[in-house]
């Protein structure tokens, strides 16, 4: 059995998400019916991150096994071919056994763009969260370092899970400003369902003036998804790379 | 009356093109026809420069003229509201009589966006021209030198005007790097049809080593189409901005 690791983009926008679900379109869907037709075999696939519906990936990481002998140097190629236009493959890696793009995950990576001008884009209105009010990212930074560290994060959590707590790690949680677009960057070790996008509405909202900045921690000890702020738009939302053992893998959105 | 220049914003992917064309979707088209719906009464949309279907822009200037009294800083959102999700008004301004988008321009401004990695991108791929083979930014400029200034551009012109030669002014012709992105800026008074993406096409060609690099001065004295390269796609283009006695209007892709 080999056990590969593939990088993979898309835009999120023509998927009901990543997860796999019979007769919908999806990036595990897609993917793994590309797979399956090109090594002759049906494969399990694995993610490292589920991203909803319209929420895209600039370096998602999937693994699979497969008792295949195709050569890996023409596994991107040959999957980029089968492939629709909205999903293609970055790079083929071959990986020890044991290997999975979502349990050897050390820390998810995400970016959250916002285009904050009074009008809205013709060309980004797929790949940005129109805002229009300013946001003030020093604001933003300032509030959002007590984001940081481990804390219940109830309520930023959309469904809560199944299985396990609340409690996750925020490593990372920064705006940075370019002219009209503020990038986010998200990055922790896992995160709840919505947690990126109810972080970065509720951190809007203080950036804008519209609520109080000293207010995340209060939020977060209050356990309840009704005291913390709005989901920011799936199409802002970009997966952005894991880390691993062996390495960091991480591509920024071309945007700025 | 009233002349009022606009700044325009579209995505070309969805537009046969500019201009205006009877049952065909085009810019002119489109937003010609909610200017008439807003304003209450047909006008004559200007533009300063014609695009092919596919070909986008961050600014385009439109203007026209109108004895409509509707206050000038509601124009743009009211436009916006209108317009579909691919076209966009950025500003709206009052200009002198006699301004025309066209005829006042002074330069004209184009960015051609390159993807130049082994794999093709989902997420850019109606944004980006993807050139497989490494281009080496130091040729393609070095090369584009001999274009600066005024020829004549017969060899880079698609269907010939039916007035006028094919004498054009260049006034920048230069590619930039940033990782697998090549942004390419080119600046003149007007421009011949598919003259940009014939001029990168062929630079593209030197820079990857599959053209003599120094033959760009007996391209342009053979004045044939045939001996120049081939015309980069539509989906790099970027119609960018133009210049004007008041201000140059210029606003730069969204890529990097």
């Amino acid at each position: 059995m080999r056990t590969i690791r593939l990088v993979v983009e898309y835009d999120g926008s023509g998927f009901h998400g990543l997860q796999f679900q019979p007769a919908l379109r999806t990036v595990a869907g897609v993917l793994g019916e590309a797979v399956a037709t090109l090594l002759r075999g049906p494969v399990n696939i694995t993610a490292a991150g589920r991203t909803d519906a319209g929420v895209h990936a600039t370096a998602q990481i999937a693994s699979f096994a497969t008792q295949s002998a195709f050569p890996l140097h023409k596994l991107a190629p040959a999957l980029n071919a089968l492939l629709p236009h909205d999903l293609a493959v970055r790079e083929a890696e071959e990986m020890p056994a044991g290997f999975s793009a979502r349990f050897s995950a050390q820390a998810r990576h995400y970016r959250y763009a916002i285009l904050n001008r009074p009008q809205r884009s013709a060309l980004l209105r797929t790949r940005v969260h129109h805002a229009w009010h300013p946001i003030d990212v020093e604001i933003f930074n300032r509030a959002a370092r007590a984001g940081l560290g481990e804390h219940d994060f109830r309520a930023f959590c959309g469904v809560l899970p199944e299985l396990g707590g609340t409690v996750r790690l925020l490593r990372e949680f920064e705006a940075e400003r370019r002219g009209e677009l503020v990038m986010v960057r998200v990055s922790g070790v896992g995160f709840l369902h919505r947690m990126v996008r109810v972080l970065v509405g509720t951190l809007v909202e203080m950036a804008q003036g519209r609520r109080d900045p000293d207010s995340l921690r209060a939020i977060l000890d209050a356990r309840d998804r009704r005291r913390a702020g709005y989901t920011a738009p799936a199409a802002g939302l970009y997966f952005a790379g894991v880390t691993y053992e062996d390495r960091t893998i991480l591509v920024e959105p071309h945007l700025f």
